[in-house]
């Protein structure tokens, strides 16, 4: 009885609980009290070694972008985090693997008030699913299909720096350069342990038409509300953000605009008509980012970047296809 | 976007939802509705390939299996099934694997109404987790602590078929032994398709203490609803039930025994005050599974196991550790 009942037993010593979990580990499964009159939103993202992350990455790490990536689904349907099952499967329960793994996944969730209330462990190739559970007032999820003509496109904070983290991986350094040290560091970061955007999700219920979290790349994603919307995407490629680490680091244009559709970032792309705008200063300042207008929607299908002169400046990349 | 994109759209078109499931498959997450004062019940089972089935097992034992194996923890709950979410990590999005692997799932999900609603496809060793969701009056759980003193316990259908499958298998057969072939079918049916009793978990609501289902084997689940009830249980041997293929083929009484401790079986066992007792008749009749009582929760610890003179006949056998 000692691997796996003892880790559940310390497991269910070290997680935090509430109100709505009546039954958490420990049990054939547990319960739930969803808060009245809201609907559930639920999320599922798996990371396996060695495609998602390497294999040498930090197990802190590991666990934080679990749980990262997983509420920044639950932050483009404008969900308020709730519960969250980890299923890990694991060479071997090895505690100096293990312990920081939780450490880095129950960090985040506790910051967001997501209880982790179950799961499973199993012995096999490191794989690990977590699916997250948050909740919203009955019919205000954000979703991919709800965007219309002349709607304005947003997207939150910065795109580019967790791609170019990866591009830049096994370049050397200039020792001398400390500021570009700095720089590379804060890329690395946010490849690294993304910022979900949690508050902005929910601070866009009954503002916004359609919302997304951006990881596979922005054309590939912000190409899913077009498809799923029946509209075309006008993108202007100068009106991108990037942020201040990158934007020294790579001064060629065309170079950037490939990092910044890399994708990886875990903004949020969100379209709204018009005279709502003015209600996103609000919004930004609130949620703690700021808030870029990129684009427009319009009739057509397909993601179009232009420069300045209204010019096509390159084919869309194409997303993440795990299988491509 | 081969691959994965018209993977996720061909699955939802032969995904069958329904009024609680105002958004499916195809967002960044599925938004549920769950029914009006009810709590939810939320279990999570993987299984990796070589570790829980061998590579050969025909894909669609594999889907089956795996909504079976989650759907008996929703029995052990209570729970009526409502959603799940796969997480399918594969080498490659093999139509020809992955087609009868999803029938095999969706045939046993559709009987019991439970949902396909999203999920995650990712490419690696060949693991799949379901997360299955169901419901239930709130504070009508089938807990694993809930058993008290002078209950009696009992289990539903048969045990020890999964074990003797495992048992059997390479072992030649006679050819001419016509009833022993047709005995080891059902054997390897029981393995390969165990049937959940999820009609069964339902109707102990309100009439057993405690419930769990048999995976790990009879001593150890047992023996969670001992430790987490702060009982002992004592099981007579001989009243453990045996199915009518198994009992032929297995003479030995000590050999029927420790396949009967097995596990993999994914009946009930669930504990009872005496007065409810003759409630069971009925319980048994409408789940269409009989029901055998084998022993008493008394104070003290652990599981054991007495013969027919009151003897202890074996230790409790430690259950199925993934670890151990």
């Amino acid at each position: 009885m000692a691997g796996e009942f003892a880790f559940i037993e310390a497991l269910r010593a070290r997680v935090r609980t509430g109100a709505l979990v009546p039954l958490g580990i420990g049990d054939d499964g547990a319960v739930l009290a969803p808060p009245a009159g809201e609907e559930l939103v639920v999320c599922c993202d798996t990371m396996v070694a060695g495609v998602h992350f390497p294999l040498d990455t930090p197990p802190a790490d590991v666990g934080y972008k679990l749980a990262a990536v997983n509420l920044s689904d639950l932050a483009a349907m404008g969900a308020t985090p709730r519960w969250c099952t980890l299923a890990l499967t694991l060479p071997s329960l090895d505690p100096g693997y293990v312990e920081p793994l939780l450490t880095g996944l129950l960090a985040l969730a506790d910051a967001h008030g997501m209880a982790l209330v179950g799961g499973d462990t199993t012995r096999g190739p490191l794989t690990l699913t977590l699916n997250a559970f948050g909740s919203l007032p009955a019919g205000t999820a954000l979703r991919r299909d709800g965007a219309r003509a002349g709607d304005a496109v947003y997207v939150s904070g910065t795109l580019g720096d967790a791609a170019a983290a990866l591009a830049l991986r096994g370049q050397r350094i200039d020792p001398n350069d400390g500021e570009g040290k700095l720089a590379r560091t804060r890329l690395q970061q946010r490849l690294a342990r993304p910022t979900p955007r949690v508050a902005l999700g929910q601070a866009l219920r009954g503002l916004a038409h359609a919302c997304i979290d951006v990881s596979d790349g922005l054309a590939a994603d912000l190409g899913h509300i077009c498809r799923q919307s029946g509209l075309a995407a006008v993108i202007e490629a100068d009106a991108l953000p990037a942020s201040r680490a990158l934007l020294p680091l790579v001064t060629d244009a065309a170079r950037r605009l490939r990092l910044q559709l890399g994708g990886d970032d875990y903004e949020l792309c969100f379209t709204l008509p018009s005279e709502r705008e003015p209600a996103l200063a609000a919004v930004a300042a609130a949620a703690h980012t700021t808030l870029t207008r990129i684009g427009t929607l319009g009739p057509g299908e397909g993601v179009h970047l232009i420069d300045a002169e209204g010019r096509v400046v390159a084919p869309p990349a194409a997303g993440w296809d795990h299988f491509g």
